[in-house]
């Protein structure tokens, strides 16, 4: 029987927890951090939708400060799996942006050019799952602010988002 | 045949052209503005999806300053459609807010207390169509910004979102 497709909601501020089992799925140690543990929570949620990427991820996010986000991309990217992040170049520049530390790694990162905003909060996984919303990859809007997040394999949905994505990435090639 | 279910995504920003036969589609008078007539955007698409509700908007927006999309609101208050406005407080008393028109139409308005943001950008149209994504609902997103819109009828979408809302309906009743 087909699994089902995916589409699923998840809301924020997410609930507080220990995130360390997400990265670390096999590990035989118990954390001894303070946070609870074994708690499933809107960011567990989207960081194991992230980790599921085995192929490639293509990121267009407006903010992307969070560590635990820029720790996933860049275990992904230690994985081999193929990476483009478009990102807004006013925001790239602010303190706290993790553009440096993915430049750093090796992942090629594009910003906008002009006056406006790149005002996108989605991400695609293995050209197979869309995950979007008003969720920018920040502390604040995961720990604080009310916001969503779509996760969904809808091909109606996917399709348009990855066909954008790619016409973006060539706009700002600085090439 | 049953209609397809629609999972539509929008871009912004929308070309620029006249909305006025979205307001008036049996209007004998021809417009004289100087904007593209019969022309087909986002803009105009958003705007078709909103004023299609017959019964019953919810909407849950962080700013809300665009004149169109006040006027569709306010066209859909004076049909008799049920409105429910939530809103970010610190959005709200900025200049250029439409929340003071919409609660002088009579429509209720609800903004969130404390210091987070509700930074939703997501609309309920008659239980029905689910609006959501990175546009707030203002000139600069419609015209300027990279933006998306999703809309779909899929009830695993759309289901959660109206549990959202009406949950927050509730915490940010002011009674
Ligand atoms: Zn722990
Ligand atoms: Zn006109």
């Amino acid at each position: 029987r087909p699994r089902k497709t995916i589409n699923e909601v998840l809301f924020f501020p997410s609930e507080m927890a220990c995130v360390e089992h997400i990265f670390n799925p096999t590990s035989r140690f118990t954390c001894l951090c303070q946070l609870p543990h074994g708690v499933e929570t809107s960011f567990s949620r989207l960081l194991s939708h992230i980790l599921s990427a085995s192929s490639s991820l293509d990121l267009c996010i407006f903010a992307f400060s969070n560590m635990d986000l820029s720790r996933a991309v860049l275990a992904l990217k230690s994985k081999g799996v193929i990476i483009r992040v478009l990102t807004d170049k006013d925001y790239a520049a602010i303190k706290g942006s993790q553009t440096g530390v993915l430049r750093k790694a090796g992942i090629c990162v594009r910003c906008n050019v002009g006056s406006v905003y790149m005002h996108h909060k989605f991400a695609v996984v293995d050209g197979r799952l869309l995950i979007t919303g008003s969720l920018n990859w920040t502390l604040t809007a995961v720990q604080a602010n009310m916001e969503n997040i779509i996760v969904t394999e809808e091909p109606d949905l996917l399709r348009p988002f990855m066909e954008e994505f790619n016409r973006l990435w060539v706009v700002y090639d600085p090439a």
